[in-house]
């Protein structure tokens, strides 16, 4: 199709409200900028960033923020920038005609606040929800998506789930149709990078140390190094795809910072790698869950997924198995990620 | 979300008429009665398969085949079905309410007929249509796509693209917004099984009979094994996903018939495997095809894909490579990826 036929197909004016001003907001309003004509030309859609809120107040214009002003301050000098300290997002949601509130905070892992009241409130309004914070997900996920169904309002989170690693996209779109009766996830790039350089004979600190030096791993690599990481996302993409209701006391975890002797040696030798799998099989009639460290060989999809890479395999009854690996886990991937889901909500 | 709720939701009844009563054609009728439920609860539609096309007739009902004596009879005795000899394609998609039509036959990949035909009409008719059948795609890709805008419809194709290998999925769907550079994939598995056997020290005509005895490879197998399959794949892939024009003679293939000592040596080094690759990627502006036998060391995302297996990679932009391997590749499959066609029409 020319380019002259796609433009002329109707333009959707789709207003966007960002919770979020770190690494990966940034990223976003990045990519929305990049994109923007692409979204125009293929998708139709032209995207008006109104509004970004930070903690310290928001950005707001409801004609469209100028993207190019936003993100040259925010690398140099975004107190700048007009941030206004008392507009509460349920104002700015209100005054603006409902397009997608995208969401990319760390909110707590045992409350699931402040994102669940503000995806709540957001889906109560009519807006869609696209967001990259688990922890709403993993607290209410099955409220979230009644929310979302009374609105009549989508409620999308690839971002939560592995980011540029398609995982809920292959489940509930690649696969329809095919009942899955086991998912097997490398879930976690840190935990995987170091299990890596652990098999190359360093040792867990120095595999941690460097992880570290490379941006892998946070300065507290705890979330991640003892598995609540990976059971997050594990719960998320179990209970979003197998209609699950899982919580996470039912999920038992093993981390990688213990390893005993035994099963490191068995992970050194040739043909075997030692890998932090989350997984859900089915067992009689239920699903079970779990994250284990685990002695894997060649013959395992998974077995080449090295590094800070990811992976997801999925056994169907029609479909045999089906892996996917890669994706980006930097701010650009999960942004990527954001705005992937983003475009999929206006699909025809 | 519990079973009643679901249950509740409008059901939606869609007429399906399909073309071809071969291996495909019945294991797509198959898969249609066993999930005739979860398409019901978990995506709100009520499939009837109204009429079935094969070369010497037709059978019909308005309200809906009896699939249970259809493939009853169809095992061991299908002349007994009432197939009737007089009824053209066009009257029944005109009787019927437009729902989908499915096309599993095996055009001629020169005029791409008389599947051609069979498309054409169905989408001018304003039924959706989703196809296994390569050839008509590969002849008339932009005139059939151009009448499914043109109808309103959607032309959908993942069958004839590696079939239960989500492809066309992950491009249009998991990477929406990415912008993918170069596409690179192991997409027919009789030749990977070929080559897979032969780094196990096998000779050419040892691989093939063994393929073959397994049903693998067909008795003739030379469209697998010229490469002229994995162009045809290839093509489709390219003009769907980058928007390309290409048409056959675009493309230059290598076939694994014939391969040189020296290039046979290079893949039987250890870390190193000869594979059949139809890739496509960006030079300047423009996109190159190519259909090449190429020896991949460790480091390749698709160096693990062995036996029948197939694999594709995606190289973007925004997100990263991202790699899929897996999907089964008998008439079951097939079948699948047809009903998953079917039912991502519908999703809302």
């Amino acid at each position: 199709m020319g380019l002259n036929q796609e433009i002329n197909k109707k333009m959707r004016r789709i207003n966007i409200v960002l919770m979020g001003f770190g690494h990966v907001g940034r990223a976003f309003l990045q990519v929305v900028r990049e994109k923007s004509e692409l979204c125009r030309v293929h998708y139709g859609l032209d995207f008006r960033v109104c509004s970004v809120f930070r903690s310290a107040g928001a950005l707001y214009s409801p004609l469209s923020l100028d993207l190019d002003g936003v993100l040259e301050s925010s690398a140099s000098s975004p107190d700048k920038l007009d941030w206004k300290p008392d507009l509460e997002l349920p104002a700015a949601l209100e005054a603006l005609d409902p397009g997608v509130f995208v969401e990319c905070i760390a909110s707590s892992s045992t409350s699931g606040q402040p994102g669940l009241n503000h995806i709540r409130g957001a889906l109560d309004r009519g807006w869609h929800v696209v967001t990259a914070d688990k922890s709403p997900l993993v607290v209410d996920f099955r409220g979230l998506r009644r929310r979302a169904e009374k609105s009549h309002v989508s409620l999308k989170f690839s971002g939560a789930t592995a980011a540029a690693l398609p995982t809920l996209d292959v489940a509930l779109y690649s696969l329809a149709g095919a009942e899955i009766s086991r998912i097997e996830g490398i879930l976690n790039g840190t935990t995987n990078f170091i299990l890596t350089r652990m098999k190359q004979a360093k040792s867990y600190p120095e595999a941690l140390e460097e992880a570290q030096s490379k941006g892998i791993a946070e300065p507290d690599p705890s979330l991640d190094v003892s598995g609540q990481d990976t059971r997050s996302k594990l719960l998320i993409i179990s209970n979003a795809v197998l209609h699950t209701d899982f919580s996470l006391q039912d999920i038992k975890i093993e981390g990688i910072e213990d390893i005993s002797p035994e099963l490191l040696n068995q992970g050194m030798r040739e043909n075997r790698a030692l890998k932090l799998l989350g997984r859900v099989y089915k067992k009689g009639k239920t699903f079970k869950p779990e994250v284990v460290l685990s002695v894997i060989d060649r013959s395992h999809p998974l077995f080449g997924v090295d590094g800070a890479e990811k992976g997801i395999t999925f056994i169907t009854d029609t479909m045999g198995s089906i892996t996917v690996i890669g994706g980006k886990s930097d701010p650009r991937g999960a942004a990527a990620a954001l705005l992937k889901d983003t475009l999929n909500i206006y699909r025809i």
